[in-house]
């Protein structure tokens, strides 16, 4: 809220950008963006039923649409998050700088056995702000409570996968993924339900086959985390007698469309498996830091071919979900542990994080060109950190913040403008509440 | 600049913020800040010539005293950057992911080659623009034209020691150095010259020496490169006889005061050296893993008991001045680098940047304390990444960005309010323009 210094009166920043509410918006299938810099130029880009319609230097509006200004500000892709569970927000800051098991132990999971389906809501919805907020279209989520979860992304119009967490046990959980599966058909569109065994070393053989079962039936995506750490390999290989990568291609867990999340201790066989199958390996880097998992084969990833994306993790690995954070921190970890700074340039990283990240995630977006999905940010070049602009890419990937995203668009839906998102004062107060239950 | 829905008329947010421009406050050496949270209790807190003066639960306003209203957001102390090359601002996002010498040779060196004393002053302005921005009062520099440089920081109030750059053969800038020492005068406040020998690959030893007597003259600091890469030690083996700290150390160069950017690539008697001298080995996280420079040996620098602060580079290195990005990249960077997720907790990184980095700029600053220099950051604590506050300092480090600081304070003065920096559109308007020109 702003006060006025003409006329002394409140200004509510969200009037003030004139797009009000989004429900109020006048036709919510058309959108034009006028003046915004594209490739350098000043670009009209048209937006019609959630798709890149026309983009021209100049577009008149059509009647009753909705329009933009965004001169002098760039037009850019947004971003895909690929890895993450999202409620764990609500542990953010809660136990840092832990030895595994203590974390786990005497933090996490006491933590974890209080929650309940609001906490999930609640913590899932910060999380979606805080990704709006930093320029991100799509949730790629595992955690409890999934139809919470689901509903929190649908409720605020990003995309998203939520994930059916499945452990080897999964006590209570296995009732309410159930009767989310009852339900799938609430969830299949911008946001969608995945199966999401956890690890190798949480599902045995039998859970891990029953979840490719309900893949198969309810046509639903696999996400699972694999060769994290060395312990789960070393163990992996001892049970079953090969990786878990190997032994999750045994099963036919490998499809084009499963995301393996984090993918750092992989022998060559490995990689040549994750590339023949074309599975997504999800690169992780502030979580992969911070744990002290190890390192992102960066350059042999590259050389086998494999499809890669970006994620952030859940808040309690990594503690923020900023995918700027994200693509600088693959940058510069795959420069100084390939001792090369010519490895992992920033168009690479920042297509990880757009182009590939949206193809990860299912979508035909992460460029701006006509006919892709309609999701993208405007991009305030006028903070210092983005002058000069010798190079976009370069600015977002090595010196961009959250705050350098004005605009967020995603399925053709504006879902924040002059950084403002609708409701964000709400989601803040409801997300403490659960934490002053919790903690 | 917003328009207002009530009026229509345009509202200048610096107008809107109340505190106008800072030479117009009532009276400059008193100010109240009101209800801030520090340490999680709200405290008010005075400040009365450049010095933190009372902190109590509640404190009246003096006659004439400035007043700002704080509720709702925390007081921390701000950070202090100890090595970079502000001007380089120019160049960001102008050549990387490149060859060192291919990106010295066909990209930095003919750009700088073009320099002159105007752009400096724009560069620099530009860097303590977005370094305000960032929280950060301090800036350790080493560049051309140091007067230049100094006079920007004078007039934006930041705390700066801007270095005398020296190579074995400085050509013009000689002159201009000696100019700048005949003017030494002008430069003993919060602003300072000190005296900056770039590295022993570049500076012979009669240049060190007379550097060193210099500095012994005018009463001025050090601040040189000191073990960035491998080669560099390994040609100072070769010529010397030992490496740059043994070297610099028999030349008299490592005084209490003597700043040493990077110490990547030490030798544990280089350590017993720096701890015996009590320098300042200056970690520059991101830079070193742009450049692929290599991981400075965290653990080993805490074992010898050698100072350590923080710095950020130049943005040619690494491309922008936050200190939130630097001490997140020196924890995670530690704890990948010692596969220990312990090691480089939040609180101790967090005091490289504000205690420790004080004391190395030589300001008994960096916390907020009774007879402390004046030093401050408000903190809004209602963004989403600083949702929830479990741990105030762990999320400073590890999930805030520029955006959470509201306002900054520097020996006293108010240099940001709400996030606005008096003058930036012109700041950023005159680096433009030196961009222009050189590119």
């Amino acid at each position: 809220m702003f006060i006025c210094v003409n006329c002394s009166k409140n200004s509510n920043l969200f009037s003030i950008w004139d797009y009000g509410k989004i429900e109020d918006m006048k036709n919510e299938s058309s959108l034009l963006i006028k003046g915004a810099v594209l490739k350098g130029a000043s670009s009209d880009v048209r937006i019609r039923d959630g798709l890149f319609s026309e983009i021209a230097p100049s577009l008149s509006p059509l009647p009753d649409e909705n329009v933009i200004d965004a001169h002098g500000m760039a037009i850019t892709p947004a971003f895909y998050n690929l890895h993450g569970h999202a409620a764990m927000t609500l542990m953010r800051g809660y136990a840092d700088d832990l030895e595994l098991f203590t974390w786990l132990n005497e933090h996490v999971w006491p933590f974890e056995a209080k929650l309940k389906a609001e906490d999930i809501y609640n913590g899932t919805r910060l999380a979606i702000l805080e990704m709006i907020k930093s320029g991100t279209v799509h949730l790629e989520d595992m955690y409890w409570f999934t139809y919470e979860a689901a509903r929190a992304a649908k409720e605020m119009g990003i995309r998203a996968r939520i994930g059916l967490l499945a452990l080897s046990t999964n006590g209570d959980a296995d009732k309410l993924n159930r009767e989310c599966l009852d339900r799938i058909d609430e969830f299949r569109g911008i946001v969608k339900i995945s199966i999401a065994p956890h690890a190798v070393y949480t599902v045995n053989e039998s859970r891990l086959l029953q979840c490719l079962h309900a893949s198969e039936e309810y046509g639903l995506d696999l996400h699972i985390h694999a060769s994290e750490t060395e312990k789960e390999v070393a163990d992996c290989q001892k049970e079953h007698g090969m990786s878990p990568v190997a032994w999750l291609d045994k099963l036919g867990i490998l499809k084009e469309t499963t995301i393996l999340a984090h993918c750092i201790h992989v022998s060559d066989e490995d990689l040549e498996i994750i590339a023949k199958r074309k599975s997504w390996a999800v690169h992780v880097p502030f979580s992969n830091m911070k744990l002290a998992s190890g390192a992102f084969p960066y350059k042999r990833v590259r050389e086998f071919g494999v499809k890669a994306c970006l994620g952030t993790d859940g808040c309690c690995s990594s503690n923020d979900l900023s995918m700027f954070g994200a693509m600088r921190g693959a940058a510069y970890l795959a420069k100084l542990f390939h001792k090369d700074p010519t490895i992992a340039p920033a168009e690479e990283v920042y297509a990880m994080a757009t182009r590939q990240g949206a193809l990860a995630a299912g979508v035909d977006g992460g460029v701006i060109e006509v006919g892709k999905a309609a999701d993208c940010l405007l991009i305030n070049t006028d903070l210092p950190c983005l002058v000069p602009n010798h190079n976009l890419i370069s600015n977002l990937v090595y010196s961009a913040s959250s705050e350098c995203v004005d605009t967020v668009i995603c399925n053709g839906k504006i879902l924040m403008r002059g950084r403002v998102v609708p409701g964000e004062e709400e989601i803040i107060a409801k997300a403490r509440e659960s934490v002053k239950r919790l903690a």
